[in-house]
C-alpha cells in the first residue's frame, strides 16, 4: 500500500481497511531503516496510527501540524513525500530525525526540544487569522512534554484566547524515562470514556429528583455541573480549568475511531480542544514494545532479534553514573537530579541504589536547577545531570538561583560538543559560552574518564559555589597516566617547543593527535596543555604563554563566540602573542557522523593541521 | 506597636488586635520609606497582613518561607530585624528590594525573578527531610507568577512527592500588568468560601435521597465526589489534579482568620497544601489601591498626595512604544508581544490602539518567544519586548525556535545594562554575550532615541532572520545629528587620532564624554565610533583599526566575558593592535544608584580616563 502513496492527498481516498494496511507498511519501513541508521524507533511506531488518521482528516499543507520534539514523526515524513529519501535518515545531508521546515514544506515548524509545539501552533493559528488564511492548527504533544513548563504557559494562553485550536495529547504514559509528575499520574489513572459517558447520562437523568433548593444550584450552573460530574470518573478538569474542551481518552491505535473523532473535532467543535489519545510506544514491533526505554532513541539494531549492540567501551554517561554511585556511598549528602533522562545521563543504577536520593523531575530543566538550589542551601549536595543542549532551558535559573547565591550545585553536562546524528537541535555547543559569562561559576572540561572522575570527586568536596562539568557523547577515553586534578590548574601533556597547543576537554585528544602529525612532518614537537579548569583559568599557564612568545592554538568543541579561545585571545592580546582559536563556526551544525562534522568544521587533527600549515608552520623545517 | 518588635518571636505573643495595629504601623513604615526611596509599594502593602499572620504562626528561622520575586516582602524585612536599616532600602549597600540570603538569615532563598519559589521551597523541604531537620516549608507566590511555566513544573513535582509542603497563592488578580491566562481568569471568578461551604454541606446531606444505583457511584468515590462538588462553585480542581489539598479562598486581610487557618494547616494537615488567599494590591494606601499598576514598582512619590513625578524626558521604553505604534500604522503585519510587562516596556498605548495585534502572554517568556516564532513563520512580524534580564528565561527558545529557522522576530531588550536600585537580579548585563553566540542573530545596540527608532524601522523591514535591539533603562538621549543606520555598518562620531574608542550603545555616550576629557588634558582628540551593529560586526571598521595601528578602547554595559570587547580583542589579536575592553567585571553587581555603580565598576567616563592614563596616555603631551 505504501508504495502507492506518492503524496498525502492520496490518503484521503483510502478506506479504513486500507489505512490499517498502510499503517503496517509504514511501520515496516520505519523498523527497516532505523535498524540500519538508528533513530527514535519507539515514539515513531507509537504515533503511526495517529499520524495516518491525521492525514486522512486534515490537509498537511493548508492545516498545520506541529509535532512536539518531532521524534515521533517518522510516519509523517514517510507519508509526506519523503519515503524515497527515508533511507538517508539521520545521515549527513539526509532526512533529519526531527521536523525541519528547511527539509519540507509539510513540516510546519522546526523542532527538537520538548514542549514547544503548543506555543508554535498557537502562533501559527493567530497568524492565520490575521492573514485571513484557512486551515486548522494542531499540536501533537506527548504526556512527557506536558511536564515542561512552557507547555503549560502555552495552554494557559491558548485557553485565554479561545481560538479554534487543537492540542492532541499523545499519552503513552512515559516520556523518555518513566514518567513522573502528579498530573501524569492522574492522566494514567483515567477510566475509559465509556464509563464516563454512562455515568454522565445517569447523573443528568437523576438530577430531577434532587430537592428544589439543591437543584436550583445545580441547574443554574448546568455547564459547570457537567464538568464537575465528568471529574468524578474522568479527572480532566485540569484542562477544562484551562478553558480547553476535553475529548477522550481514546485508543490511539484504533484508526477508524480516530478518524471519526478527528472529523467531529474538525467540523463540529469550536474553541480550544484537547484530544486525549492513548498510544503504546513501540507499537507493532514487539522488541520495541517490550524495551520501550532502550528503543526510545537508539543506534542500529538487529531487525530480526531486536539485539542492540551494547558497545564494549564505557561511555561518558556510564562513567559519570558509576562514579556518582561511588561518591554517594561515602557522602550521604549527595543526591542526583535528572530532567527525564535517567538512562541517557547514566543514572539508572543510581536510581536503583539510592531511590530516596534520586529525583527525576520530568522534562523540567528550570525546576530541576532551582530545586537543586533549595537542596543545596540546606547543605545537600546535588549533582544535576542535564544534556548540554537542554541546559539552555535553564540558563536564568543557573545564573539567578544558583550562581548569585554561590550555591554548591554540581552541574554535569552530558553530550557537550558535536553529538552527531541528532543534529542542530542537539549539539551541545553553547555551554562553554553560557557558563563562562556567569560570575562565581567554576567550569571543568575533562578529556578522559579519569579526569571526569577526579573532577566529580573534587566538585563533591567544593563548597564555595557551583561547578559545571561538561563532557561529550560517546566513549570516554582512558588515560592511565592521568595526572592529579588541581583547582584552577592546567596540566602539561607534553613540554615541547615553537607552538603551544591548548586543548579543552575532547580538544586535548585532538591536540595530542595534532601534535603527532606535526612531529611526523616537522623537526619539532609542540607543547600540549590540558586546560582542565576552563574557569577560573590558570594564570600560571597564561604567564607561561606570554613568556614563551610562540603562537598559541586553542581547541574546543564549542562555538567560537564567547568560547575559551576567544577569551585566551583577549588575555594575550596586549602581549603580542598570536592566538589561533579552533572552535565551531558561527552557524548551526547539521546532523551527520560526528567525525565527518568535525572534519568539515575544522575540528579534526588533520583539518587543523591543514589550516595551520600556511599560517604558522611555514617557517619551520620539515623532516624530508 | 512596631517599635516594640525587636525580633519576630515577639509577634507570637501578640493577640489579634495587636497584630492589626502592628499591620497598620508596618504599612506606615513602608509608605514612608518608599515615598523617599521608591520601590515595590503596592505588592508589599498587599501582603503585609499575610506576612504578619505567617510570623504569628510560623518560626521564620526554623520554618523556611520563600517569597516569589520578593518584591512583596517589605513587611517581612521590617519585622525580621531590618526595621532600623529599612531607610536604606534599595540604596547602595543598603537593604535590598528583594529577599537576599546574604542580607539576613531570615531570608530563606535569594529571589528577584518570578516563579522560582515553589522549586526552591520544595528543595528546602526535601533537604530538611534528609537532614532530619524540623520546620515547615512555605512558598508565597502571586497569581501572576503562577503563569510562569516553572511554577507549574514545581507544582507537578511537589504533587508527585507528597511531602508536607505549603504553597500560599497570594491572589491579587493581577501581576504587574493586568493578569492574563485561562487559569487566572478562573481563579478570579471563584466564589467565596462561604457559599462553597454551605453548598458542600447541602450536597452531602442530600446525597442520601439519590437513587441507590447513582448513590453507589457517588459514595464509592467519596473523596473524589467531594472534590468534584467543590468544583461546582469553586473550580480548584486544577490544584487537586496536581495532588494538592486546596484550602480557600480566604480574605488575605483578615488577620484573625488567616492565623486560624494557618494554624490548622500547620498542625492538622499533611501532604502538599495550597492555601488560596485573596489580597488587594496597595491595601491601606488609597493612592496605591487606586493606581495599582503605577504603584507596582516606582520611584519616589509624594506621601500626602500620591503624586509621582512623571519626568520630563522621554524614556527608552516610551520611545520604543511610540515608534512601534507608528510602524504598526503602516505595516498591518506588526504585532507586539509582552510577558506581563505592558507598562514597563512602553506598550500601553499600543495595547489600546491595536488590541487585536497585542499579546500579553503572562509571565511566560519561553512561550512568548516560541509563540512569536509561530506567528513569524506565517509572515507576521512580531516585536517581542522583554527586559534584558528576563530574556535569560528564554535563551533556548531564541536559539532553537527562532534563530535556527532564521525567523524574522524582532526582540527588544529593555533595561539592558545597569538598572540601578533593583540590583543584581535585574541588571541586564548578559544579553550581549548571550545573543552574540547565537548564529543567524543580528544585534543592534542604539545609543540615542533616533538610533533606536531607525533600528526598529530597519528591523521591521528585515526578513532574513531575528534581530535583537537592546537599550538601557531611563531617559533616551536625543541626538539630532544622528546619521543614517546602515546594515552591518558602524558610524564615525569623531575622526581623531592616537586612540580609537568604540562605543556600544550607551557606551557611545560614555565614549563621547571620555573623548572630551582626554581633549581637555591632552593635545589631541581621539576617534570615537558608534558600533551600531554588534552583530554582524563592521569589517570595514576592523580593517580601519588594523590600519590605524593605535590602541583601541571598547566600552559596553555588559559583562566582559563573551562581550563585544572580548570579540574585538580576538579579531585584532593577530594584528598587534592592543585592545582595552571596558565592560562589567566577572562579579554580580549589587543594587544602588546607576551612576555610582558605573563609577565603581570602571564604566564612567572619568573612571575609564583614570585607568587609561597610565596604560595608554603616558606618552602623549598634556596641555599644561
Amino acid at each position: 500500500m505504501l508504495e502507492k502513496i506518492k503524496n498525502p492527498s492520496q490518503i484521503k481516498s483510502l478506506n479504513c481497511n486500507d489505512l490499517v494496511v498502510l499503517a503496517a507498511d509504514v511501520r515496516k519501513r520505519i523498523i527497516n531503516v532505523t535498524s540500519k541508521n538508528g533513530g527514535h524507533v519507539a515514539p515513531s511506531l507509537g504515533a503511526t496510527d495517529l499520524i495516518i488518521a491525521l492525514l486522512k482528516v486534515f490537509d498537511p499543507l493548508e492545516d498545520r501540524i506541529v509535532f512536539d520534539v518531532g521524534h515521533q514523526s517518522y510516519a509523517y515524513k514517510i507519508l509526506t513525500e519523503r519515503n524515497e529519501r527515508f533511507d538517508t535518515l539521520r545521515t549527513y545531508q539526509g532526512i533529519s530525525g526531527f521536523n525541519n521546515t528547511s527539509e519540507s514544506s509539510y513540516d510546519a515548524f522546526s523542532v527538537g526540544h520538548s514542549s514547544t509545539s503548543i506555543s508554535a501552533a498557537l502562533g501559527i493559528c493567530l497568524a492565520n487569522e490575521m492573514n485571513n488564511k484557512k486551515g486548522h492548527c494542531i499540536s501533537v504533544i506527548g504526556d512527557g512534554a506536558l511536564t515542561g513548563g512552557m507547555a503549560f504557559e502555552a495552554l494557559n494562553h491558548a485557553g485565554h484566547l479561545q481560538k479554534k485550536f487543537i492540542v492532541i495529547l499523545n499519552d503513552n504514559k512515559m516520556s523518555i524515562s518513566k514518567n513522573v509528575g502528579a498530573l501524569q499520574h492522574h492522566l494514567s489513572e483515567m477510566l475509559t470514556s465509556k464509563s464516563y459517558n454512562y455515568l454522565k447520562k445517569q447523573i443528568w437523568d437523576s438530577s430531577e429528583i434532587l430537592p428544589t433548593k439543591i437543584r436550583r444550584h445545580f441547574l443554574s450552573g448546568a455547564q459547570k455541573l457537567e464538568e464537575s460530574m465528568m471529574n468524578i470518573l474522568v479527572p480532566n478538569i485540569f484542562f477544562e480549568d484551562l478553558n480547553f474542551k476535553y475529548v477522550g481518552p481514546i485508543d490511539g491505535h484504533d484508526i477508524p475511531r480516530l478518524v471519526r473523532i478527528l472529523n467531529k473535532i474538525k467540523n463540529n467543535m469550536e474553541g480550544s480542544i484537547l484530544l486525549h489519545v492513548i498510544t503504546k510506544k513501540g507499537k507493532g514491533y514487539p522488541f520495541a514494545e517490550n524495551q520501550v526505554s532502550k528503543f526510545h532513541g537508539i543506534g542500529p539494531f538487529n531487525l530480526d532479534t531486536g539485539y542492540i549492540n551494547p558497545g564494549k567501551n564505557i561511555s561518558w554517561s556510564e562513567a559519570f553514573g558509576n562514579k556518582l554511585c561511588q561518591l554517594a556511598e561515602n557522602n550521604k549528602k549527595i543526591v542526583a537530579i535528572t530532567a527525564a533522562m535517567t538512562d541517557g545521563t547514566g543514572l539508572t543504577n543510581f536510581a536503583k541504589k539510592y531511590p530516596s536520593r534520586f529525583f527525576d523531575v520530568g522534562i523540567a530543566e528550570q525546576h530541576a536547577v532551582t530545586f537543586a538550589g533549595g537542596l543545596a542551601i540546606q547543605g545537600i549536595k546535588p549533582f544535576v545531570a542535564i544534556y548540554s543542549t537542554f541546559i539552555q532551558r535553564a540558563l536564568d535559573q543557573v545564573i539567578h538561583d544558583i550562581a548569585l547565591q554561590k550555591l554548591p550545585v554540581v552541574f554535569c553536562f552530558d553530550r557537550a560538543g558535536i553529538v552527531g546524528e541528532d543534529g542542530a537541535t542537539h549539539h551541545g555547543v553553547f555551554d562553554l559560552s553560557m557558563m563562562q559569562m556567569i560570575p562565581n561559576m567554576t567550569i571543568i572540561s575533562p578529556y578522559c574518564k579519569e579526569e571526569l572522575e577526579q573532577a566529580m570527586e573534587w566538585a563533591a568536596n567544593y563548597s564555595e559555589g557551583p561547578v559545571a562539568i561538561r563532557y561529550p557523547r560517546g566513549v570516554a577515553p582512558d588515560d592511565e597516566n592521568y595526572q592529579k586534578l588541581e583547582y584552577g590548574k592546567s596540566q602539561v601533556i607534553h613540554n615541547g617547543e615553537n607552538l603551544n597547543i591548548i586543548g579543552i576537554g575532547e580538544g586535548v585528544n585532538i591536540a595530542k593527535e595534532l601534535s603527532e602529525i606535526i612531529k611526523s612532518f616537522y623537526k619539532f614537537e609542540p607543547s600540549v596543555y590540558n586546560l582542565s579548569f576552563v574557569k577560573p583559568i590558570d594564570n600560571a599557564l597564561i604567564l607561561k604563554l606570554i613568556k614563551d612568545k610562540v603562537p598559541v592554538i586553542t581547541i574546543e568543541e564549542n562555538v567560537l563566540r564567547g568560547g575559551v579561545g576567544e577569551y585566551i585571545s583577549m588575555l594575550l592580546n596586549q602581549h603580542n602573542i598570536k592566538v589561533y582559536p579552533f572552535a565551531l563556526p558561527d552557524t548551526f551544525i547539521p546532523h551527520g557522523d560526528t567525525n565527518l562534522l568535525k572534519n568539515i568544521n575544522n575540528l579534526s587533527p588533520s583539518s587543523i593541521f591543514e589550516s595551520i600549515k600556511e599560517k604558522i608552520l611555514l617557517n619551520y623545517k620539515t623532516i624530508t
